[in-house]
């Protein structure tokens, strides 16, 4: 295998790129008109402006049910003098809606008629000209301008169109999108099932999520077969994309790291201009911008948070602009970090946070940074945006995220900082049952980083399980000693099995804490501050054992899932955790402890309406009967108030 | 024709008929499960908790490109003592997401890395275990939540799902809502031409608008053909759509009102009952509510905004509740009214805004209030809802608006107020050129109208054609009067043509202003504060025409359209207005004056960026082309600054 390399040429800042993109392909390019049967318009964008081809009303219509009449005729009637009218003559029943017949400007109201027989009606008041009747145009005149150009149609749209006797529509085309998947690795699962993937093999997602931005940005996407890393088919099939008839834009995706496997840049390169190679953000630095045959396209890199931003930042803005519509906006709200986040100097950072209403402030919880993590961004609310001037940013200055979800669904959030358990998955389901609104949202920072989390106000709750080493109890003198002058309260959730998770058939044949220290024997360790790291300690220290001298004690991960896959895929071969992630993942477990995970709950949210919903779902039955089928759970005391 | 009336039993606040139909439809009916790809899941509702079936990534995968190595045999290397590794012994080269090969923990950057030969490769520095390696499970654990239950699926939800996995998810149905539209007037739009509909027909838009409605609300939407006004009909379309298997809910339209051709309630009452009919509110009173046969049927009223009430206020709930996502909720955000809002006590009132931020307030004009202004809703930008204990709301303090668009859009809508002209629908269509984010928004208060508002602080613009009777000059005067001690600037927009407007050949031979007095002779009037009310006035006075004498002098209309409506449907014979609306609808015209229309800005706005779009777009070559193409303009000194 030989080694070739990439350098990031034309790095560009991302305001740089985007103006780029902007300036090259946005001038003179326009996506097409098609007419579209107004009934199937809404989302589109309306071509030019439109005009009313009809008034509506297009006639004069009673706005009452009663009697049409001339009211200058009736300008006599009055309680002590009655005027009779002869229907048929000089007065017409009509209901609402119907059109006025020749000669009257008038309807009276049927509760102000007595109808004396069939041929005769009676009034006791006169009519003035034109009461209770819709005029021809009183909502739409014909040929006023009914919707500027590139409006979006939205249903109420469709009935003030037709309405106005618009019955179909000039609409842009949508922009055309094909996009390319490359990479030898990639199976597309349309075609296999998951159990005939083989290890190195990673099953296509990039392309497929990308459609679906395409298709939500108005685009139309057409998405080709997977390439595999053959630089030749993937140079033609750039080059044949680019060429089509009504493509407007090609993205390339995979290959755009700056590897020997780059065939994105070549391909570009062989058949056109490659204008930008790296921006200065993160993530999505490797992203590619190429000009072939005039139509843009994009290396899109592989890392799927890396392809949403450089999708989100680059092409986004394209569609929209071709669209003629503004550059698209997420909604800014000033949150408080939980915590200092730093970040690197020259390069403008899209830090993934979760967000959440705690007392009177919106507060930002940090999410995993790594672009190749997908769920930091399906679990997050918002993105802070950290410029490329500044290394970070503190947590006593409010910032501004920009929301991924409405502001009031934020609202309606229920921030839980701390120790990781299984159980928060479940309530996290489970509390959507009792308020569809709430969302249970976990930041999984240990049992202490909880602690500090209450206390500086920025959570709603924190799970907890402390062992206080002096009397074996659990979490009450934590909150005392922690938590001095607040008034707080502390729920049970439940109790738990810790212990050594193993490899399936224990094949180091590990007994017990002791076994840790064997020559032969790879651990691998929670973070410090957490309860289970405490809790190994704790053993250690009365087994006298020496961490110096355990392998892999220095190697950390954040929760019990993590530890257990570490197990699983041989990285380590014992981890101390929770006996459902063992179950979970069908590796050994050798019990150690039964240990108590509670809730800590500061007084002032404890009967708030989201707060009381959570103790609801934990108190029922569904919650605690889907606990124990986890595995090593126990809920004798499940919602019991602890202080 | 013969008359029967239904009376408004049953009337219900909203709350209590919303309550009602949840409680009665809500529980127990389900939309049902249903199996759709992954790929084509966006927007669609998941049925469950939906786990990980496998991890990603789903084995351990080298995060750079370069070679992967043993850790611990790396532990001597140094720059003074630079350590050769054999390529597929101790070493093997690698790609960013590579499966790293067995017997190896770590991969070092190709950057830091020399190659020897083809067979080696030395390294200056030890690796630490783990190092640039995305370890199994690091995005996503087997087994793990990935959403809860009810979560709505995004683009980057589709990248997740597939990436554990799922290449198929179990998602609700969308609820099935049949719709039928009634009303012997109607006339469906698949089935003529305009110019075939007779007076007193109406196109059904109702029925399509609803039916965009329920799919955007995330149902399903079976729109059936129009029945008559024919009570049997009606009711068998009703029970038998009742009947069918699968459908959730009914929707009539048209014939709600409580008139004779009620066929809504009747056709409910007689195969099932009527819970609710009318509801306390506006628009929307006359909605029905019944059960046939268990499913919920809606009588929808035919007057648009009074249509699109009754649903989002009633069905929407119903559709939201069954697919398990919370009642649906708009933006909330204080505006201040530029004028005070009436009320009638007892009804909650919708009352449609226009929105626009004027210096530090956001400022709300009122649209017109009829429930059968359907642009009334297509040109709002929010609604206030004046609670039913209320007669109203007073301009001195914020009120909440429900946003129909969102908030960023607002704050780039430019507020003119005052009074009406055709271009400046024209230049709500060019501003779109200059800037796409922009929104001209117009409300026709006349032009004394428009310099109050501009004195009150809630417009950036103020259209204006006041006449000095005295010099006979325009507009200069009244903004030295009127706005004494602000600095205003004035900007001319167009010469315009006024004049008589009359039907085609003039068949009264209305000559000039004396013949308004004539006894044969019905005028339309503009309203009072109206710069074409000044003008009519001025020139009666100089002709010393006694306003008494004439005919529909206090009929009044707000725009030059609504003046041009009136003549052209016979309403009135003649009305004083712009050669530009004559022209629009066919009209003959008789020119009475040339006047200047200019617009008032106050100097704080005039260099901002939207005004500066707007004064780009005033003074292009386009705007003044489809300003002369009008008819009744001239553009010879447009975009000068007058003062």
């Amino acid at each position: 295998m030989s080694h070739k390399r990439n350098v990031y040429l034309n790095m560009k800042s991302l305001d740089e790129a985007r103006s780029l993109v902007l300036d090259t392909f946005g001038q003179g390019a326009s996506p097409g008109v098609t007419i579209v049967p107004t009934a199937q318009a809404v989302g589109r964008i309306l071509a030019g402006p439109v005009t009313a081809r009809c008034s509506s009303p297009s006639f004069h219509a009673a706005a009452m049910d009663g009697i049409a009449v001339d009211a200058k005729a009736t300008f006599g009637a009055h309680a002590s003098r009655p005027m009779a009218l002869r229907i048929g003559k000089d007065a017409f029943y009509v209901n609402t809606g119907n059109v006025l017949p020749d000669g009257v400007d008038a309807v009276i109201m049927i509760e102000q008629v007595q109808v004396l027989d069939d041929q005769t009606a009676q009034i006791e008041a006169p009519a003035f000209p034109w009461q209770h009747v819709r005029k021809m145009g009183e909502d739409i005149v014909a040929t006023e301008l009914l919707f500027a150009r590139h409006h979006r149609v939205t249903p109420y749209c469709v009935g003030a169109l037709l309405a106005a006797g618009r019955f179909e529509v000039e609409v842009l085309q949508r922009p055309k999108v094909v996009i390319i998947p490359t990479g030898s690795e990639l199976v597309e699962w349309q075609s296999v099932t998951l159990e005939q993937i083989k290890p190195g093999q990673v099953i296509e997602s990039n392309a497929t999520m990308l459609a679906a931005m395409v298709e939500a940005a108005g685009g139309r996407c057409d998405r080709r077969s997977t390439v595999g890393d053959d630089p030749e088919a993937i140079q033609d099939a750039v080059r044949q994309a680019a060429d089509e008839s009504g493509v407007m834009a090609v993205l390339l995706t995979g290959g755009s790291s700056a590897g020997s496997e780059d065939f994105a840049r070549s391909a570009i390169a062989e058949s056109g201009e490659v204008l930008v190679h790296g921006v200065t953000m993160m993530p999505g630095k490797p992203v590619i911008v190429g000009d072939v045959l005039s139509t843009p396209v994009f290396g899109i890199p592989g890392y799927p948070v890396s392809a949403i931003m450089a999708f989100e930042q680059l092409v986004h803005p394209l569609i929209a602009h071709w669209l003629g519509q503004p550059a698209p906006q997420r909604e800014l709200v000033p949150v408080t970090p939980t915590r200092k986040i730093a970040s690197k100097l020259g390069v403008e950072e899209f830090v993934r946070v979760k967000i959440g209403r705690v007392g009177q402030r919106l507060v930002a919880a940090p999410l995993p940074r790594g672009a190749g993590q997908i769920t930091s961004i399906t679990e997050a609310d918002g993105i802070i945006r950290i410029p490329a001037s500044l290394e970070g940013i503190d947590t006593d200055i409010p910032v501004n995220a920009e929301l991924l979800r409405p502001a009031r669904e934020v609202e309606h959030t229920i921030v839980v900082v701390g120790s990781h358990d299984n159980t928060l998955d479940l309530l996290a389901d489970e509390i959507k049952i009792w308020d569809p609104r709430l969302t249970l949202s976990s930041s999984h920072v240990g049992s202490m980083g909880g602690l500090m989390a209450v206390r500086r106000g920025v959570c709603h709750v924190a799970g907890t399980h402390l062992l206080n080493e002096d009397d074996g109890t659990y979490n009450v003198s934590y909150v005392q000693d922690h938590l001095t002058g607040m008034d707080i309260r502390l729920l049970h959730l439940v109790m738990r099995d810790q212990g050594l998770m193993v490899s399936p058939g224990n094949p180091k044949q590990i007994a017990d804490m002791a076994d840790l220290a064997r020559e032969d024997v790879c651990m691998i360790n929670r973070q410090a501050g957490s309860g289970t790291r405490i809790l190994l300690d704790y053993r250690l220290k009365q087994q006298g054992i020496d961490p110096g001298t355990i392998k892999g004690y220095h190697e950390e991960e954040y929760t019990h899932m993590a530890i257990a896959a570490a197990v699983l895929s041989g990285a380590a071969d014992v981890g101390l955790g929770i006996q459902a992630a063992a179950k979970a993942l069908g590796l050994d477990f050798i019990p150690v402890v039964t240990e108590q995970y509670d809730l800590i709950i500061p007084a002032e949210y404890f009967d708030s309406g989201p707060i009381v919903s959570l103790r609801r779902a934990i108190c029922s039955a569904t919650f605690q009967k889907r606990v124990l089928a986890l595995g090593g759970y126990h809920t004798e005391r499940t919602g019991e108030v602890l202080m």
